[in-house]
């Protein structure tokens, strides 16, 4: 069931982008045939568009105080921004200004040289659950949540396995760090091959002592390791801003769009 | 001259919002009645309109590399953007968030609270000055844009002078962080009063050993020397991702739109 529900949502991440198809005419072509539904990109309530863009670049700005669920006159909107073209056309941006950023840092090349990535909605899309729990209209489950995750089923958001490969060949060691808890690793490990993500050198997950914390401070905390280990943290990607805000700070950030859900 | 081309601007700057217009039906009143030129919203390419709204995106969010103008295919989406609902209901937004978490914060009431803002496109708006300069397509002319700045006659950016005053009220300190020159100091403090700006406790601006430093450096320094006076900066807001990021950064920010220009 779950494997089947991935299928008709595999062709959103599994398109080959090229650079210039952000600038070119036209655009991609549609990301989901197979779902006819969502192909009508257009929000009848104008006016509610542009509110709900105004909560968006909110959201993505990191205005908004604490939020729990997606405002519900947004749902529609939400829903056609995450399975239209927009979504992947803010994807594919950001992956290519971080590939910009890459090729141009200056590596010392000692093997110290890191890039920081986040997992859920940064290197894995758990689009295919939040389709069916109303983009973020719920409140988050987290017992839902955990069976999807054991699933494995999450797709690679395919601009950002694109940067991840970039990365690696330019000679950066790769950090994955996720607010998953460790008991998660073993799956965690095997949806991340599965989709194509390989020789990272760290994957950090909450250990028990870690599931009272912030997601600012826990990921403070391991970047704190990090740079204590000498390492140095030049790109950091990230869904949410406590991927990368706080202390121990990336030399340059990247943040991914999501407006399903925030992780304080 | 200059007087007369802002009192058509001034408007877009004059309508009081409460915070339940972000959520009723209708949307505030169009906002600039005079300049008819401006009042269709539409974008005529959808194309080209998705992919400008993808670029405001990775713009807002301090993902794009360094910009010297927008680009050309957005000039009429930046445009309408600007002279329409978008910014009004942007800026409403943020002014609201910023005053809802200002409200909640714990104040030690020693005097060392404090919140800083940024000048331009965040208490003042040089939108007046953008509208014949291309609203951001044409390179920035430091020369042109400081005769624009000595008129004194930026118009207040409504939403953060209410912002301004309930922090004030609360009991904030207000300092003032600018990347103006301290030769602009009189006609800075000015046109700020003429707005209706008072009573902030420093007005901070570039002096002459600050004006090789990019802004970040030169205003994570301010912040730095407030830090060292005992200063507890809890509320910070700019319309530059170089207003807030740096060290001693403040408990929060908030990042004003300005989708025009980027400062480094």
């Amino acid at each position: 069931m779950g494997f089947l529900r991935v299928l008709f949502l595999l062709p959103l991440f599994s398109i080959a982008f090229s650079e210039d198809a952000l600038h070119a005419h036209p655009l991609p072509r549609p990301l989901i045939l197979e779902y006819t539904e969502m192909i009508e990109p257009k929000i009848e309530d104008e006016e509610a568009g542009l509110r709900c863009t105004s909560w968006r670049f909110a959201a993505e700005t990191n205005n908004l105080n604490p939020w729990k669920t997606i405002p519900s006159e947004c749902v529609d909107y939400v829903k056609n921004y995450m399975m239209g073209w927009g979504y992947t056309l803010d994807l594919e941006r950001v992956s290519n200004e971080a590939a910009v950023y890459a090729r141009g840092a200056e590596l010392m090349g000692d093997g110290k040289d890191a890039w920081v990535f986040d997992v859920d909605e940064t290197l894995l899309s758990n689009l295919p659950y939040y389709t069916r729990h109303g983009y973020g209209l719920e409140i988050f489950d987290p017992v839902e949540f955990d069976k999807w995750v054991d699933e494995a089923m999450a797709p690679a958001i395919e601009p950002s396995l694109r940067l991840y490969e970039e990365v690696l060949d330019l000679g950066f060691k790769i950090f994955l760090l996720t607010g998953r808890s460790e008991k998660q690793r073993d799956i965690t490990v095997q949806n991340l091959m599965n989709v194509g993500f390989r020789n990272w050198d760290k994957l950090m997950l909450r250990a028990s002592d870690d599931h009272g914390k912030l997601a600012t401070v826990y990921k403070s905390e391991k970047r704190g390791d990090m740079v204590k280990e000498g390492y140095r943290i030049l790109g950091n990607s990230g869904d949410q801003w406590s991927d990368i805000l706080g202390s121990s700070m990336s030399a340059r950030s990247f943040k991914l769009p999501n407006p399903m859900y925030y992780i304080p």
